[in-house]
């Protein structure tokens, strides 16, 4: 049995998280997998699409931990899929992150924030109305792919964000159905599975998704697949342009400048927090 | 903005519950609709099938808290469905909501006890497994009614447990389909609604359920539902039976008496503990 630790909850356009504060390490350490899928289970847990400790770069024994050390970045987000499994960033996640650390005095909201990933470390903007900023570095477009839900397949854009990701544009976002498990892809191009993005364009600089989130399911919003989809988008336009995203959550917006450097903004939310598990 | 208040969540069968512990009334007084939907939010709140209020029946101006009180029942159950409506009893809630009391020291788990509900005054059992058992007074199977899901019709039990339903015996629990929306019922029959548990026989003494609770929608247990379908089994059996329930939540034992007496017992967890909301 776990001894009971603090965690909060929070959430980014309706992509929630369990967030654990563990600056030391001390803590959650190793963070197990099993724990990862009791906390984030809907029913008998807290309930989550992820799990984010908040351990100090410096803290944390793991080589991108160190790299983000050295570049400057005081705290590393362990970001964790609800199955337990890791992926390297989390873009929704990563806004709930630093509004975790303003509101516990672990991050001036007057300064840019560095904050480590698997992915490298990110830059995050505190914005005048409230939103938070994060600069995705620049997203690159890969070529086509295939995807495909229940006998239907659709050519697809395969786009790298740090995340992979597969973008669909779709007649309609019902076209894909309850998405009730992962849609089709080729494992040759995906040897650690993939995110898909179904997109409906609503005009020059405006689209609607739908997402698959590998090792979670489907999701109320991405943060990456949100980029993903607006750097297809921007592609197709290819000159420096801002896409609003509509997500089943909320809206995220994604400038993209020359050679599609991303800067996605979005809001993030402190839900909860308390002790688990109870004895 | 509301002032933060403590809550716990804990589950039976998955059936899972915020609990607000109020004794005097003084906290939530009336609680609001919309905080129970706030706070019932998978994704921008605590998440729950429903939310609990604990108060004593003394401290809830209320006719059925009022009745509770004099039946010498210290505690009352203020249950609200996830969409914020109220529900005259909760089946699983109850056995979190006793295992709640006996966590804070509010009731001797060595004596049964006596909850207040809008359905009158139920006796909690603690059981030497670690179980609760809940009297649930009579189950009235009250005649045939019609169920329907995308087209197709069944016959149906109507059976009254405290909440109204109606009992479809299918072939495969597939048979009802996703099940996103309610059920087609007769609303003339039903006036508040109608909780439909779908089921398939196991054997005897053992069957299988899902259940479309009203105001809700499919959850993966219900504590009277378990009754409802238990009572429609012994009604043919003729004799007093123990049925064992599966729900999707888990399973759970019917034990009915002469004229349909039912107790029910299962278990009940807490699982964390916190405040709400993050200022």
């Amino acid at each position: 049995m776990v001894a009971p630790f603090r965690w909060l909850k929070g959430h980014g356009t309706e992509n929630d998280f369990v967030l654990l504060p563990d600056p030391d390490g001390a803590v959650h350490g190793g963070l197990d997998a099993g724990l990862v899928r009791a906390l984030c289970d809907r029913r008998r847990g807290i309930g989550a699409d992820g799990v984010l400790r908040v351990v100090r770069a410096a803290g944390y024994d793991d080589p991108a931990a160190r790299l983000a050390a050295a570049n400057g970045a005081e705290w590393f987000m362990d970001y964790r899929n609800a199955d337990g499994t890791t992926s390297q960033m989390c873009g929704n996640g990563i806004r709930v992150f630093a509004r975790f650390l303003a509101h516990e005095g672990l991050a001036d909201p007057d300064v840019a924030l560095r904050v480590g990933t698997r992915d490298g470390t990110k830059l995050v903007r505190w914005l005048d109305d409230g939103q938070i900023g994060v600069d995705m570095g620049r997203i690159r477009a890969l070529g086509e792919v295939k995807i495909g839900v229940a006998g239907r397949r659709w050519p697809a854009v395969h786009v790298d964000t740090g995340n992979p990701h597969a973008v669909v544009f779709v007649d309609s976002l019902d076209d894909a159905g309850p998405l009730r498990e992962s849609p089709w892809y080729d494992p040759a191009g995906f040897a650690a599975g993939v995110n898909v993005e179904f997109a409906v364009r609503l005009g020059d600089a405006a689209v609607a998704m739908r997402v698959f989130e590998r090792g979670v399911g489907e999701t109320r919003s991405c943060g990456t697949g949100a980029c993903a989809v607006a750097a297809v988008v921007a592609g197709a336009v290819a000159r420096p342009v801002t896409v609003v995203v509509h997500t089943p959550g909320g809206a995220l917006e994604v400038r993209l400048g020359p050679e599609l450097w991303a800067e996605r903004t979005g809001p993030a939310v402190l839900v909860a927090e308390g002790t688990y598990p109870i004895h």
